[in-house]
């Protein structure tokens, strides 16, 4: 008799972007109406850079004919154009040398985020903000290393570390003992960034206690403060302690394109139970080359157009109006008398409900008088109770007409 | 202390194909001046038709307009579009109802067969074929699914099923009882296709045993014999208990592009340890939102085009000519004498090795004496000692220059 995974049974009914999708499809069906503007979902709206919509065409052409066309990804990590723009770009400009083995090339952050807690034993205890990005959790519900669902959502066996008003967004390391640290600066959902500092708190935490940080940077492209570190390996020693996920899906708009890559430098270690020390490099390696076989050469060359000198300029140029957007939002709902948090170094402005409202009857209330659609605090977690995200992806005119009816409410 | 997956230390070394590179490259550097001809790794040659070209040309364009950009594929499972041309062209078509939501757009087999096992308890048997794809072993090694290794390269606690010479290739149902059974037809490695009388014992044993097959026909397209099924869905009773794998990359030469796609029929189940049946369909759904962010919306236009009249009919050209490679292969090789099987039914050609050499021993014959690369049998598993695979990838005239210098050996 085939056995089902048991642990799938104590996810929570519903992933929450679909949740959110099901109300809104329910209102623009009772309200067709209703022009409803989406602030939610974390979904891109510019169209792709001219530069790298170029080296897409150019590489499916490419892939047209005999003498030029490409087959299996060879090292199945990834084309060494593409990782070499990486670890030129994106590290040794900061001064942090990641080599192109330490790089691998994935179809998306999620992918990675959700993937990389197969190379860790059952026992190990993760740590996640509260709020969070509800990928570090769920994927650790399935595999089974947490214990089933206590009050408010959570399960127990996980070390959820508030994030909140309080400490601006950035939660301390923890008391007890994490060995498995999900960060993510800019944060999904709030906005906040670590500064240098807070994140030596954490990577001296992980070296005292021989934890891995699995460190989330796919906003650090939307960083707009020189002092905010855009790298974990910008903090000495992280090389030791820490992985980092990248994506070009909110840099470059590749939501619909797919392509990311996760960074596991050659010194960084887990454990057996027996207390050897085992490289995680050739692990992940391992684990990439057994259940993937690589990212689409033409969503590479796409990727890899995002660090010419014209396709940096036309990717920085979108950035920049999805940031003017979050201004806008940022200080039209700070005129309003709303509390708002975020959308300087991050895309996501985190907005405090008025009156004591929950996340989900403010969302409803959004939605219903302003037709507007929010992303419910809570469903990041019970600290996100009595928030809301809003996106700054979007056309400035929607932004502002959305503005505008949030303003009549 | 974060400890780690201890599986993963009961990998053996070196996944095949990498160690195939590594002694193809030592020779090439010994010898620049040879003429390598590959004819190990799977990797198709020819280039995308160009009715799928013309298509991704369209999408990228679209991806280049605000109009017609696409972000986030909204379900998460593949676009509408393509999910439809796939259950009118690969199932309706062959009296086989699978709707739209029994399909998953993923980015390949590999992938998908390689994840399927996450939906299934610890304690499973699993059964595969001996010679059989690796990817099957590794990742339920991985998840600890497995015991330690044992003699020849295989492990504890997995049922091997001998496809041999006797057999013709096609194992039958074990005696002993497996919960989890992975059957790959046409076959990899040795070109073996099972008939429906065949498939039929299969699912019958299933049923009886509440047991799941995870029926991997990646090859299907290659099938030239009218009466072989192409889908295991074409034996009745099979939705019950079987998931079934097919791909884009060696139907339409898109290795390097990266398409494929898992069913999971919506009557299939596996049970809870007290012996509730659960739905398998739903968990897929779970597991692939969570983990998982869709496939390039480039690719699935692609993907999609496959089906246009014109697009099938390029298709099936590049086949057809692929298939061309393998009756030469066959022809020639048994004239000279060896016993060769497969290359009816799917692009490998299952070559004896004289005289009893072993797998490696002829591997590195031909690579040294005929500079020719295969894939050795016993890569597979040790019932695939004693053999080689050719691939019918790859141009004619190479072909047949191969052919020409093995039978001077």
């Amino acid at each position: 008799m085939a056995t089902v995974n048991e642990n799938f049974l104590r996810l929570q009914a519903g992933y929450l972007f679909p949740e959110i999708g099901k109300r809104k499809r329910a209102f623009a069906q009772a309200h067709p109406e209703a022009k409803i503007i989406s602030m939610g979902i974390g979904d891109v709206t510019q169209p792709i850079a001219p530069a790298v919509i170029e080296a897409m065409h150019r590489a499916v052409d490419e892939m047209g004919k005999k003498e030029t066309f490409h087959g299996y990804d060879d090292e199945g990590i990834g084309y060494v154009f593409l990782r070499e723009a990486i670890s030129k770009n994106d590290y040794k400009s900061r001064g942090v040398n990641i080599e192109t083995d330490e790089i691998f090339i994935s179809d998306g952050a999620k992918s990675d985020t959700a993937n990389i807690q197969e190379l860790f034993g059952p026992d190990n205890t993760i740590a996640v903000a509260d709020p969070v990005y509800p990928v570090y959790v769920d994927t650790n519900v399935m595999a089974g290393r947490t214990g089933p669902i206590a009050g408010q959502g959570t399960y127990l066996k996980i070390v959820y570390m508030p994030a909140t008003s309080e400490n601006n967004f950035v939660p301390e390391p923890p008391n007890e003992k994490a060995d498995m640290i999900y960060l993510c600066f800019p944060n999904n959902p709030t906005g906040a960034v670590a500064t240098k500092e807070q994140l030596k708190k954490w990577v001296d935490y992980a070296r005292e206690n021989r934890s891995v940080l699995l460190f989330d940077a796919a906003y650090e492209a939307y960083i707009s403060e020189r002092e905010i570190p855009h790298s974990i390996y910008e903090i000495a020693g992280a090389k030791d302690v820490a992985i980092e996920f990248r994506s070009f899906s909110k840099t470059a708009g590749f939501t619909g394109v797919r392509c990311a890559f996760t960074v596991v430098p050659k010194e960084l270690r887990a454990y057996t139970r027996a207390g050897q020390s085992v490289a995680l490099n050739p692990l992940w390696n391992r684990r990439t080359c057994t259940k993937f076989n690589g990212v689409s050469y033409i969503t590479q060359a796409g990727a890899a157009a995002t660090y010419t000198s014209e396709g940096s300029k036309q990717v920085r140029e979108v950035i920049d109006l999805y940031m003017n957007n979050a201004k806008v939002i940022r200080e039209k709902l700070g005129s309003l008398g709303y509390k708002v948090y975020g959308g300087v170094n991050a895309p996501y402005i985190w907005l405090k409900t008025p009156e004591g409202l929950g996340s989900w009857e403010f969302f409803d209330l959004l939605l219903t008088k302003a037709n507007v659609v929010t992303t419910p605090g809570v469903g990041f977690g019970p600290a996100g109770e009595g928030y809301v995200r809003l996106t700054a992806f979007g056309e400035l005119e929607n932004v502002k007409e959305a503005l505008d009816r949030i303003a009549r409410i």
